[in-house]
């Protein structure tokens, strides 16, 4: 029996609050989860990330599987202890990295062959590898290799890749089930809603993945350009038919003013590089929107980014110095960045946990918005 | 008057044991000073810097005056503030980078005119600027600024060099003793003996800097290409002619053995950025001497870089996870083999400490000697 449980602890219109259990210990819910590629959050060692908040990590089964491999993380005793995180681990499945491959991929019915963007060596996924690399991960949640169309496309584009989608999301849901029980037992394997933004093939495939039958439901291919109003359109339309009782996925969003409005639209669990690039690229959120530290007006600001924060970044810096070292290419500038940057983000997702929780979610998403300088975000955040 | 003070603790033949006491904190001797070049130790968290062991930092005039300025770092509350390091901080004079700017310098009776490797811009370092940088930055110890020539060199150009050397110790220690009562409370200034190799160019220095007085006296112009056998010649010739009672300190020195050996000629405290740049390159130091984490021995094996190390790196990380990351050029490695070079670094210092309080020294550089492979560490450490 699995040990992976998803309960529902409050409601607020569209929004839940909840908790997944797992043997790894517990994801609240909604959840971010910040994005370890390599075997790293870049530039934070993981007990500062779990320090932040963070209940479980993304880790990218594309760059991993060039390097170092998924059976040498194998022989290494699995990715947990590889990378010194016993907390869970939710893998995606690669697709996402080798479809952006563009010219240096071939996609059959088979699979996808593809380019090392390292070496050039030639490397092949299918659904069935892609749930073998994450089972030699040792990943707690597993998504199935799907294909994901570039958008703008035409209706028959987008048609063909989700039934591709659709059909490799049933091999990858065989071949997880093929994994051993005790493997297998406390980990999930979630699918992959695709249909770009029209609301009639999500609808269609979101009901092929509860014909396969997932412990979770992700929505794919969003925030790629098609702007916060159309995605949060196509999580309206797509959100009410998924299981009520599974988590709900996000992939790859987003910026802070993206989370809320999908919170309030069913979602549960976001992951995304914007906090830890942003903070590498001398950028901070703040309630306000985010600071450009590169920008000469901080030089002499005596003030940390947020008095109110606990990360030490804020607790223990000036803006002058955030500057300062930010100007200078100091590695710290990059630590201390993302550090604030993860501890605003799950700042943020305890927020609207709790505001779900007393059931003030709309209140709550209202005041952010005032507050946020959404657009400045849009434009000035890397 | 001054709170600095320097006790000596045990002796064992030329090498002391002992203690610098100061407003900010005790530095135990012989000590190793980690370079927090411009602000930071580069990779580093301050409190991370203290948990190996450090009780005192460098910092560079020369970086620091250029940017973000020492006037700036005044304004905005000092150097310990600016950077959270709270504890005792030794600021070099800028001589030994402004020096090195080769063709971008004139140096004249005056001082030395220069243009900023940042934006070109010129700048002015005299005696009386150098003194005045490092009070703007409150700087606990302060070098005189002093000339060192490029070797080889011959006898008349050292001994015109050193000639300007002393009339601009006495100018840097005339400015120090301008600086107000309160500001200099419990710092110090500390001479710099130059004279290449010749020992009685070094002896006729430490005489001349004995007569002005400082409250430490400094060794300069080693470690620059002479070889380790030159440089100890120079230490032997040079040591006992500076004050017995005052601290020791030997500039930009040095690797693992070349400390051992200077420890034992009686040598008080130490500088480099060795363990740090090496750590950034992939390079960990062990007591059988350093390891390249990039080399692909290493990239199945499960054991740490020292098992009986107390860093993050050796805790919690295989030398197959460090070699990975360093391959992937991800920042946790630069992190993670600074932090355990500087340990290794602080732990080799404390040993040193130990065994001359045991009257041991001999014996413990003898073994030292047997084990580390110096020779490897010459060749493989950048």
């Amino acid at each position: 029996m699995s040990e992976f449980l998803f309960t529902i602890t409050a409601r607020d219109e569209a929004a839940r609050q909840g908790v997944i259990t797992t043997p790894r210990g517990e994801i609240r819910t909604p959840a971010f989860m910040p994005v370890g590629t390599a075997g790293t959050v870049k530039a934070m060692l993981p007990e500062s990330v779990r320090e932040t908040g963070a209940d479980i990590l993304l880790g990218n089964t594309y760059h991993l599987m060039l390097r170092p491999g998924a059976e040498r993380v194998a022989r290494l005793g699995g990715l947990h202890k590889f990378m010194n995180w016993q907390r869970p681990i939710l893998t995606d499945s690669g697709g996402f990295q080798v479809m952006s491959l563009a010219d240096l991929r071939k996609i059959t019915e088979e699979g996808v062959r593809f380019q090392s963007h390292i070496d050039g060596h030639e490397e092949f996924l299918s659904p069935e590898r892609a749930m073998e690399i994450q089972r030699l991960l040792g990943s707690d949640i597993q998504m199935v290799l799907d294909e994901c169309p570039a958008l703008p496309a035409s209706r028959e584009a987008i048609e063909k890749s989700l039934a591709l989608s659709m059909r490799w999301a049933k091999r990858s849901r065989d071949a997880f089930n093929l994994q051993s029980e005790a493997e297998r037992a406390g980990r999930a394997c979630f699918g992959i809603v695709q249909g770009g933004t029209l609301p009639d093939l999500r609808q269609r495939s979101a009901e092929a993945l509860r014909e396969i039958g997932f412990e979770g439901y992700a929505l794919g291919g969003l925030a790629v350009g098609e702007g916060q109003v159309a995605m949060f359109e196509t999580l309206e339309a797509a959100v009410p038919h998924l299981p009520d009782d599974r988590p709900h996925y996000l992939m790859g969003v987003g910026k802070p003013d993206d989370i809320v409005g999908a919170v309030q639209r069913g979602i549960d669990m976001f992951d995304c590089v914007l906090p830890t690039r942003s903070g590498r690229n001398g950028q901070a959120f703040t309630w306000d929107g985010p600071l450009n530290l590169k920008n000469a007006r901080h030089a002499e600001d005596d003030s940390p980014i947020d008095p109110r924060c606990a990360c030490p970044a804020c607790r223990h810096y000036s803006r002058a110095y955030l500057h300062h070292t930010v100007k200078a290419g100091e590695i710290i500038s990059a630590m201390l960045l993302t550090w604030h940057n993860l501890q605003f983000y799950q700042d943020l997702l305890a927020e609207l946990r709790a505001a779900i929780g007393k059931k003030q979610l709309a209140a709550y998403a209202a005041a952010f918005r005032a507050r946020y300088r959404a657009e400045k975000s849009t434009e000035s955040v890397a």
